[in-house]
């Protein structure tokens, strides 16, 4: 039982400034429930639906309570189709694989948060999503910060993993501007909080497993590797760690760089990719830590160069937010031609 | 080094509206920093002042980078009463008892987070508190939902503590109704997370002692038990325990309720009281878990009651929100006849 | 692959000395790990067999590599009867229900982790246990300080829950002397760790569900409570929490004590019960915390009492030690006439 | 309070078999806690002296009644030489440095906890410890595994660092056997829990810094970095990472491996090298996690390699045990010609 107050949208009124009819398919997972939380508080749209599968359709998301206070309905793709302008999918590879293309074909903007449209590249969407048949036209990949161009007039977004997203901000401006040393090994050492698992219950997600405990996992196996690699241009060496903690991933990134690049080099091609991004704050030698972006839609960036060409990036992001709802929210209001920083800030 | 983004105020303009001045003092600490991150946000205040001691006064607040872009300052109280129209102190008890009074007698709206004016008896007061030389005329206690009158007219308002917040909340409204059992013991038994305990580093609240523990501390001595007695006008046996974790309170509360008092019962008196509240949320028989209100100034409160007359109510609160700075917005909001909700939803 | 070091009773030799044979029903769970790892260091037992159910039988145990080294085989209740002298049953109550007469019947001694055979009142247990047909004669309460002599003698032992240990170690002795004011509520609050949980995952124990939270659960409905009810004689108000923590339970215990009774009462009352037992230890008024408690077999019990006659208690245990694991042990070097430290300091 | 039972040894009697006198210096710390806790229960060995600076000399450890029932004494340098045949030095570097000269001169056997000499170099050694004047002769450098022969014979023992212990433990058999292919760079990306910061408070251990939260830190300028360094024989890009757990290290190890070198090559190696030793195991492709070796002495190593020649190494210890007081012990065992697993299974 709650007590009966008006969602926060019925009570400011505002109908005309709500214009925007939204879907969340996928809607009481951890990244489904982030963006319930974000787009009740969005000016400028209306939720018209949020999807669960039928065992979970009538569940209680006490967390939202007099946040959300629409229903919980089984995915119907037809009125879903229907009911929203735009739909945020928060599903399965699988299940996503299946209704983007279906919802793009009926006119509906889709910001889709699996990973089954991420992978530009034939044959490795083969090996890593086999259940993506084609990539739909208008579909961009939606690194904000990195992509704005192809989002603004994008009628999909792929919405990037949350490693990709902490690796490649930090990673992709050095390479564009040549300061990476051609032929060296990039190593990526990344560690995760449990949230990025997603909610369903098992062993390697049970508290008393994670407690206590720090744990590598998909070694030369990890399909944001793939997507790593398909963002910075080359191969990259990516070990993803399991840490115990919620929500946030630090992503160490060792590259050597080109002959006399110093630490300033560094600072001021971060500055000029990122000086007016509101969503990227940059600690040059004071290296950020998770606990400064967790529950915030931010990527904070730090770096060391030592005199023998040895440099380490650091970067890190709340991976339910900059890694996956945030960044698609900030992807609707780009597509939206809002500033991207409404409803998240 | 931070890129030069402009602070969040300047950019969305709008000066008339953000016509108050507030100051807070005491802003590096963790409901300090709170207090920033939630006034940067306000549309009707300006930050005119953000001070520290001396030692931290140039302190890097990485995690407020783009959201609070002012300077911290060393605390002068002269030029933060010609500047500020409200100030919030997260100070000591002994530097808030002598602050708040000179501001108040300046003319200068008080919020005092600290504890030095909670206890409106002079004996519990020099025994807890003895700092603390006299209440200003004008002064409310300030647990919202509860002294909603008195803190519209106050001069000043003595935020509750943590403890009581989410004691208080539960318990009170019970009180009032003639619900609880006269003579029988009531238990309060709270669970709190670190952050309670303060930045000042110390044995309590080194990592290694406090992961993987639970402790028992104050108990028959702690000034929290003088307060939850105070509101609920009666002895209250109250143990406080340390958590392994940040944020948040949970309390439990054992009563005697009187004879053939039902959960239904309970129930109708909380709705009657908290059915209008946005910040109050009512989860009966499904109890209330802290992580529901992490981050966020709700009160979720539950109970159960048992065919023999025993109660157990559950209260939670996150302790830097509901129980510390979301709680002193609110509270300036209702000072200010403002949405009681602005900047804190 | 594991190097091929020797199991280190084989190392030790002493075939003589490690003269009982052990089975260990349920070795895969945390209990069951818990009891190999014990077992495998025993000096007066050899591990005969050790067995899990059909899906997980071949399970890798990484973190007993190297400490035990035999095989996790299917149950098979014949075989097993066979080979061991006594055996540890540490599986769901439904399966050791049916298990534990028929081995104590072919003269195998029983240590049950279970709870089927701890309540003693056959209405209690066809509310709690219904798959509980029978006691079996011969069979001990195995609170090992409090009940040695009868289980010295026992043919079988319900080897109690982890609540009840850490409770009733606290509660009972001061019950027994007569220092509990008659007719006053008893509240048990009481905060677990999540091994207590089991080591099947569920949402209740996600790792994302417990980090950062606490969460009462079972008011009114948890049947340690009966046990607790049973070992205290009167009716106790319990309520178990679910802390963010691996192992450990602190039981806070609210009583009141008769007229005139001081902490040095209690001190004297439980220096008498407790004075030679190596597994107890008195802290008085420095309340226990779980942190000291963690990986070993001690039960530490703290006390405050106030001059209106209010007192407190405090007791912390390691739930998969003294709260089940380490006490089961204890329970064995009883039956087996050994020092009852053996295996476990 | 605790209750009068005598100290394990005392109860055990067999004076002779604990014929060799140990001292403790710095005690109360948390390596100094886990070598009472050890050597306590240690069969061959007597506590003489368990030493503390003044201000803690009184200092209750609860943690460790019933188990080390000595007194925390003052540090008198002249009264520890003369009852001791053998000290372990848990001080801080400079005090180590100071220490350890006069007593391997007054003929006892030391073993350093400390830092101060464990770099052969000259050069490096006034870098990182420059209060360490000269190498006493006899000393060894106890990575006891690798260096057994040298531990053997020696007076004095530098014991490893728990960074260089996870890792080198992995590392140096490739190296030696020449599977690690020349030129390219090695990466240690470590990740260790906060009890190895020490147990002084600071902002870096509060709780509330390091909960839900992991920061990389000492980038190019870590001691334990040199101490890599000296024992890989080849530059490494060590980068310590502080994870929210109390006790670990994982040490993530990424090099190219010669032309050719599969899985199995590694295999083979660590075969060799470690198949007899009872604390190393080796886990392969199924790489380990803290949780495996918490609270125990082993270091455990799993490794992968794909065709292109990248590998990746992962060793696991508890920093405390194997990374400080545990491996303590164990170089004391083999120093004295004991098993060396006495007192640590």
């Amino acid at each position: 039982m709650h007590t009966a107050v008006q969602p926060r949208a019925a009570q400011k009124g505002g109908g005309a400034a709500k214009a925007i009819r939204v879907a969340v398919a996928g809607a009481t997972g951890y990244t489904g429930q982030e963006l319930l939380r974000i787009l009740s508080r969005h000016p400028a749209v209306t939720i018209t639906a949020a999807t669960s599968s039928g065992a979970t359709a009538a569940r209680r998301l006490p967390a939202l309570a007099h946040i959300f206070t629409g229903e919980i309905t089984p995915l119907d793709p037809p009125s879903l189709a229907q009911d929203a302008d735009l739909a945020f999918l928060a599903l399965p590879d699988k299940a996503a694989a299946g209704l983007a293309p279906m919802l793009v074909e009926a006119g509906v903007r889709v910001i889709d948060l699996s990973g089954a449209f991420r992978l530009r590249d034939q044959a490795l969407r083969a090996r890593w999503y086999p259940e993506t048949h084609a990539l739909p036209e208008g579909l961009a990949y939606g690194l904000t910060e990195l992509e704005r161009p192809s989002v603004e007039g994008a009628r999909m977004v792929a919405n990037p993993g949350c490693y990709p997203t902490a690796t490649l901000l930090a990673l992709r401006p050095l390479m564009s501007a040549g300061l990476i040393a051609q032929g060296a090994d990039i190593v990526v050492d990344a560690k995760s909080g449990v949230s990025g698992a997603g909610k369903t219950p098992s062993e390697r997600t049970h508290f008393s497993e994670v407690h206590g405990s720090v744990a590598a996992y998909g070694v030369f196996g990890h399909r944001h590797g793939a997507e790593i690699e398909q963002g910075a241009g080359c191969q990259v060496n990516f070990v993803p760690h399991l840490m115990p903690l919620d929500r946030g991933i630090l992503s160490t990134i060792y590259v050597r760089v080109a002959p006399g690049t110093t630490e300033e080099a560094l600072a001021s091609v971060y500055e000029r990719t990122y000086g007016g991004e509101p969503f990227v704050r940059l600690t040059g030698a004071a290296l950020p830590e998770i606990k400064h972006v967790a529950h915030t839609n931010f990527c904070d960036i730090g770096w060391r160069v030592d005199p023998s060409g040895r440099a380490v990036l650091v970067s890190v992001i709340d991976n339910l937010l900059k890694g996956a709802s945030g960044q698609a929210v900030q992807n609707m209001n780009v597509m939206l031609g809002l500033d991207q920083t409404t409803g998240l800030l």
